[in-house]
């Protein structure tokens, strides 16, 4: 018996219930691993009727979802009901979104499924609600100390397409920021858990990392900007004398065409936009949110809720896709 | 008559000498314009044997290079001659750099050449020799005084490629730099620029400008940066008021993939990787650096003088030719 793939219900009122629907009508043209979905049926079908979708259900505890999922999506058995418009999100819900992602990682800690793909969360609205995390992520790996025990693990954003993969060393802060944030500790340790999970995760013996600089030209030998000698390259130095696999600082500009690509297999990048804008621009739909760093399998779709066509049936379930893909694969390689 | 393109010497040790032989070499199969190059001919022909390209010369007059351009590389009459290795620059040979720029220069104000076309320079070696403009660029823009008269044009770097445009509006400083340097009067002054040179040498009726958000997310509302809606915005009205059309900030990591590339011709980003991550990942072999803002048609390969393989014959030379190329369709754009 393989174990499933736990699909948390995200935003009720986004797209997330769309592309599960969708994602699951291409599971034999995508090759989609067994997964079940931590949401009630009543509300699916609602969204199922209402884009003439023909989707059956069946209500399942994880151990049955392998066995119904070539003939039907399975759902998991005591997942409350709510009811919700595409579109207009109610904070009244967020228990409910909240408590999918909880029962996804206590299944996965259960051993009862094997990894956690989640649908996109509205931030404002579980905030309305009293949620007090910063994001999806930074509550993860929350969770990951509730149920493994211990301290809070680091989580590590990680973007990967077939194309490229990248992890921003800082993340939503602003531009402004980014020269106070970045520190030479920061850095190594996200190079550390990325170049681990690497291995363990993604099946890779010796994973290469390419570090861009911060500056225009990496600092152009200090002439535009002193962090690059100051604060990536010894992060550099570091990870190499621990036998990590790491160059750079890298001029970012020149980092990400396909012969420069052929030469790492992620770039660690020190700040949002320096990575997810070429990512966004090579692999715009075959994006995948990885978080490295926790202890169980964690992928995403790389967009939000998209409120404005959500229950339009014009979401495109690309990326969820690729992210049920992705945590098909990283299970079989961090089992095997 | 059509009057040829200039291209300039640029450094005579880096690979601008190698490329000039290579598009010349191509001259038929990538449908080039006729051109010919500021600099000596014994110093090309001793290129030209040293790597085995047949390449013959004809020294002429501006107003014969045309007919000369189909059975021979035409190389300026008058032309200093030096002699230097590949990979070993001199500060002796900055002064024929340089006049080779002024001389394209000029001959242009003069009527006897339709656009200038610049090889690579490299800064140290003419800071060595006494030279004092920060870059290639602003040179240019002070010859534009010189000959011209008036005041010293503001010019404007663009990346163009078939498949994406972009304008930096902060370019060659530390990133730390940006968030102090941009400023509505900055962003508005750019937008101006490019927007004028797009519709009078690109020949577009209505140029679209699509603004990126300096910060992540172009800020998410404040809560990752207050310049997008305190810097960028205002720009954005002040040039949808003049008639422009402007729209942003928006997000730069979802700009740049192929149904967003859709919405504009030009992206004015807001400092150097944000504009060049994305052009050099999606067109690395054929951008072309164009300088907007001069009383004359500029553009450039979109590279170094790459010193390390200068002489081995592996240098590529797409960008010069997209170079070549470009100017001589904004010529034709710009005098029909």
């Amino acid at each position: 018996m393989t174990r499933p793939l736990v699909l948390t219900l995200g935003e009720p009122a986004g797209i997330g219930p769309e592309l599960t629907l969708k994602a699951w009508l291409g599971r034999e043209a995508s090759g989609l691993p067994p997964f079940a979905v931590a949401a009630g049926r009543e509300q699916l079908e609602k969204v199922a009727r209402k884009l003439g979708l023909a989707v059956p259900f069946s209500k399942v505890e994880p151990e049955d979802a392998q066995a119904a999922f070539a003939t039907s999506l399975p759902v998991l058995a005591g997942s409350p009901e709510i009811d919700v418009e595409p579109g207009k999100p109610s904070p009244a819900t967020a228990s409910v979104t909240i408590g999918s992602i909880d029962r996804a990682v206590e299944l996965v800690r259960q051993g009862r499924a094997s990894a956690v793909v989640t649908n996109p969360i509205a931030k404002s609205v579980l905030y309305q609600a009293g949620f007090r995390h910063p994001g999806h992520t930074e509550y993860l790996a929350a969770l990951s100390a509730r149920f493994w025990g211990g301290a809070e693990p680091r989580a590590v954003m990680m973007l990967w397409s077939e194309t490229l993969a990248v992890v921003p060393v800082t993340i939503h802060v602003p531009l402004r920021s980014v020269p106070e944030l970045l520190t030479t500790e920061l850095i190594v340790d996200t190079a550390r858990i990325t170049d681990r999970d690497m291995r363990e995760r993604f099946g890779l013996a010796k994973p290469r990392l390419a570090l861009s600089g911060l500056n225009p030209h990496a600092g152009e030998g200090g002439a535009l900007g002193t962090e690059d000698d100051a604060v990536v390259r010894p992060a550099v130095e570091i990870l190499q004398a621990e036998g990590v696999d790491a160059v750079g600082p890298l001029p970012a500009d020149t980092m990400f065409h396909a012969r420069a690509r052929a030469n790492y297999d992620v770039a660690l990048c020190m700040y949002h936009d320096q990575a997810l804008i070429p990512i966004k621009a090579l692999a715009f739909d075959e994006g995948v949110n990885v978080t490295l760093g926790l202890p169980f399998i964690r992928t995403s779709p790389d967009h939000g809720t998209a409120f404005d066509i959500a229950g339009q049936g014009v979401a495109r379930p690309d990326s969820l896709i690729a992210a049920l893909k992705l945590a098909g694969r990283l299970t079989e390689t961090t089992e095997s």
